[in-house]
């Protein structure tokens, strides 16, 4: 059974930018996929900040990176890039800690002007992690996403944003067989 | 008297980044400047991550910066680019909180390869923020940067890496008279 990990980089519990990595999230398990998800905000900020390679919490988190066929890297656009807290995650992941994964980059912001966030931003940091099979990624407008019941978790997603994440996802389903 | 405010997003207390900002600190003052540090290690984790715009800790800091003529912004290079403990203490500044200022950025790395990590990584951001006189910028390898006695607080640096301080440090006083 394949595996995925979604790493989600958002302050806040409820972001749009997680309306991405559950739609996708929800679509690999259905196709048989194993997923789990790090919300990164809820780990400790202390060991994040002050990079803690001995915290436990942490270290749970870098074995499920590890154990991964597939990541998927989720981020808000805060001042025309991925956030610090995203940032402080994957600072502390091992060197080549996205060796051989298929990587698929999400990204949400208010204006499409800040697109190249993912090719010009995030993926040469994801290239630094050893990740060689980046797929395309894709960005979506905050107003082409939005909550119904954030308690229920269900949402609205725009419909050409929809068919870019059904593309994707069969994307990394394909990259993870190779 | 013109003001400048240095922050130093390094993860460790005596860092080599905080080698480059000492220096020039130092020059600073000996030319009548007014030098306040903000290391973002310092503040509060849990507000950081979170993104707390209430903290009080923060809000001293954004006061220094608001205040500030200049601003140095400095970091090692994690993963090809500036660290996630700075990006969230940029991330929390007001969207042009660097507006009318003139920034110095400064950046220690492993590798020469990595000098780049400026150009690509820090100046978007920092950009972002309303920078508009942005200076070329300083990038050091962690080899020319040494302690020699951290509770002293002395060090040596490279004579290459110390005349493009100093070129920096004189760049940056004449973009303050501007």
């Amino acid at each position: 059974m394949k595996k995925v990990v979604s790493i989600v980089g958002s302050p806040a519990i409820t972001s749009r930018t997680s309306i991405l990595t559950r739609y996708v999230e929800k679509a690999l398990r259905e196709a048989g996929v194993d997923v789990e998800t790090i919300y990164v905000r809820d780990l400790p900020p202390e060991d994040l900040l002050h990079v803690n390679f001995q915290s436990e919490p942490l270290k749970r988190t870098h074995s499920m990176v590890a154990a991964a066929d597939g990541v998927i890297v989720a981020s808000p656009v805060y001042k025309a890039s991925y956030t610090g807290i995203l940032k402080t995650y994957l600072d502390l992941l091992p060197q080549d800690g996205l060796r051989n994964k298929a990587v698929l980059p999400l990204m949400s912001g208010g204006t499409f002007g800040h697109l190249l966030a993912i090719d010009y931003g995030m993926k040469p940091v994801l290239n630094s992690l050893g990740a060689r099979h980046i797929l395309g990624g894709v960005y979506a407008l905050d107003t082409q996403l939005e909550w119904q019941d954030k308690d229920a978790g269900t949402f609205r997603i725009a419909e050409e944003i929809k068919l870019r994440l059904d593309k994707a996802t069969k994307d990394l389903m394909t990259a993870m067989k190779g």
